[in-house]
């Protein structure tokens, strides 16, 4: 399937406003490539992947998961968290993706998670920054992107999960593992008591 | 070993200053205690004995840890985390605790977990509380005590996260899988991003 083909088959997947997302993830995430060193063609493809699922049926969601997806702790979490997984799933099962980090591109741009590869870093970053988002700081992270990847990652991260916390949104694991591992970490207080 | 005795051993292992909040804590819990219908005398021991490991010299803290505690991520994390574990280790095997659920309070106090007791919550909680504590909202925190000791932990380790978020420093998962369970969760977005 060429892009054309693929970039028609995304947009039949979702709204109209949802798919000029993904153009603007995929042309943040092909920018950035290039200037990170990351082979270009994957990351246009996770990043036309990235959110293949995001408006499949909850219930669908559940039962691919429930079939495919060892980490059962997704299933406390809200259903947000779903189309990731699922749609690396499907980039695999529908699409013939076989390329393990483009579908960790795919299955983790929603949590973040330790560890994650530059590729990783890049759609999730991109999901962030796209021209069409805007929220406090965005301007900030768009440069830091620019000039390092790892920063961009560790600002992102930071703000996601203060996002989450300041309003008492609940946190997957993954995230503050992701939070946790771009910290300085050791040489700071864990305690939770103020 | 009677209250007196206790009270004079905790006081030779840490600073006067130190010793002031423990009691403190202690008078604390005793009196959420009766209101929560928690046995007292467990509460005041397991307050006496929650700091006990707090001035502990770091290598030896490290041994002990490396020694007898089964969880790994700790060493990951600042060492002002492993008091609380190693407190545990000592009231078990220098004074002699083995009532579990005390022991927990002791080990849990500075992180919280999930699934916690109404003795770990109260031990938690008053440690948060005591008198001599002085931040935003603790004033609010003493009310909710003393109506609820689980509206008062889960205020408490939202508090305590979001303090850490806010000043970036790592956040342990236990306080985090604690913060979840104490959310509505399931109902609310968990997406990492803004």
């Amino acid at each position: 399937m060429n892009l054309i083909e693929l970039k028609s088959e995304i947009s039949k997947r979702m709204p109209l406003k949802r798919y000029e997302h993904v153009i603007r993830v995929m042309e943040t995430a092909e920018k950035l490539a290039v200037i990170h060193n990351i082979q270009v063609d994957h990351a246009v493809q996770a990043a036309l992947f990235h959110d293949i699922a995001k408006f499949m049926d909850k219930d669908v969601l559940l039962s691919i998961l429930t079939r495919e997806i060892e980490d059962r702790r997704l299933l406390k979490f809200h259903h947000e968290l779903w189309h990731g997984p699922v749609g690396a799933i499907i980039a695999r099962d529908e699409f013939n993706v076989t390329n393990i980090d483009m579908l960790n591109a795919i299955r983790y741009h929603t949590t973040g998670r330790a560890g994650m590869s530059k590729l990783e870093k890049l759609i999730y970053v991109s999901d962030m920054i796209e021209p069409g988002r805007d929220f406090p700081h965005v301007k900030e992270l768009r440069e830091i992107a620019e000039e390092s990847l790892e920063k961009a990652m560790e600002a992102c991260i930071y703000q996601s999960v203060l996002f989450l916390v300041s309003k008492k949104v609940p946190v997957f694991p993954d995230s503050i593992d992701c939070y946790n591992e771009h910290l300085t970490s050791i040489s700071e207080v864990g305690n939770t008591q103020v």
